[in-house]
């Protein structure tokens, strides 16, 4: 089965049992920004609260849609796919995959449903038993001194990931300037060279690596057509001193 | 040349002109988390802050070394590579790379000197006079109708991005209980194949996909050696039942 054209559609990030509701404010927050909108609550401590509304700054509108469960099994039901997040992955037998790894699972399964990813309480995260409901356990890989993420900040890496693994990794954009053609490049270099040899900094006969490298220099930098035209008058300036110096 | 053993270490964070202390605390302890320690302030509103101390949670160390700085430029003044985060990468005519690929380039360029991640104010980011001053500029992909990452959650990510590319990308870990061996487990298959003909489950002359699916569960679990005894415990147990009715 084909993943559905908007696989964040499909994922529901819980948060079970959570203490601060700014919390679930700032976690609503990073959820829209990665494009993430589904957020499910498994008996929050306070919700709806105005602290919630504060931190989601302009994400309220996931707030207002939350859903409020009282149990995991609720908030789990109906999914194709389902991943606890933990930081102390070694305690359990079981495999763990990187969150990236995790992502990339995820929006294969939505194919097949919804799936879930799933944050335990700020204090001590998920429990064995609610790690052992889920289809698959992820850790965001972090300094083992200090691995103590805030909830906003963990969910925050995992829409993240959610959304590149969905596809939006790539921001080539089409150059908004015109690029100089094949053409005009090779103009510039044999007019430098010509101008390089006038002067006797370059010696014709051995140009040795001078060239090659500004070959290099300007290939990385992509050179534009109006930017060849600016150095084109550049040598032709030069050019114009070194004729009144004969 | 090589990079150095912990690349990280050559890491600078840099957040200019941040106008809440809150905000520096929360990118301490967002950098921390992924083992990133060098903070450089440039002109920040309040710092030192009781709030910056209350949101860095335990990364206060990370607080108490930051290097306040009047310039950018002094900010960045040894850096081998530098990246400016922006949101509209859009407005720039230059090359943006995601931060995935701009961690990747940073780490590289650690075998030169420092490196730094650059992030501006929370209201309006980088100007281009800043950006300009970068060696790349880096945008993290998000939602274009609502991209508004918190500060603290922009240098989570690019955090994430840059110890992912200094190369704790894996979590594999070895196995916490003994595997059971290939014998143990063809001598479990040759078992329950036999029990589920005894059973009538299976026809032995025709077995189909049945046991290909049951090899392609387990292969997937990956049994452990004490899991295998337990499963030929249940098809010993079967085998007793089918006796008895014999």
């Amino acid at each position: 089965m084909p993943t559905p054209a908007d696989p964040l559609a499909s994922v529901r990030i819980v948060l079970v049992a959570t203490s601060h509701p700014g919390n679930i404010g700032a976690a609503a927050r990073a959820m829209l920004t990665m494009g993430l909108r589904r957020m499910v609550l498994v008996d929050p401590r306070r919700f709806p609260d105005a602290e919630a509304v504060a931190l989601a700054s302009g994400a309220a509108d996931v707030l207002d849609r939350a859903q409020v469960v009282g149990t995991l099994d609720d908030a789990l039901s109906g999914c194709a796919y389902t991943v606890g997040l933990s930081a102390r992955p070694r305690e359990f037998a079981g495999r763990v995959h990187a969150v990236r790894q995790a992502a990339h699972e995820a929006v294969a399964h939505t194919a097949f449903g919804d799936v879930a990813f799933v944050f335990g309480t700020e204090m001590s995260g998920l429990s064995n038993d609610e790690l052992a409901k889920c289809s698959a356990i992820a850790t965001i890989p972090a300094n083992p001194g200090y691995a103590s993420l805030n909830l906003a900040a963990a969910v925050q890496v995992a829409a993240y990931e959610l959304r590149l693994a969905a596809g939006d990794g790539d921001v080539w954009r089409a150059p908004r300037f015109e690029p100089a053609t094949f053409d005009e490049i090779e103009a510039l270099y044999a007019h430098g060279t010509r101008t390089l040899a006038d002067m006797r900094f370059l010696d014709p006969q051995m140009p040795r690596r001078l060239l090659p490298r500004l070959r290099r220099l300007f290939a990385r930098a992509g050179v534009e057509k109006e930017e060849a035209s600016i150095l084109r008058g550049i040598l032709a300036r030069i050019d114009q001193v070194l004729e009144r110096e004969r």
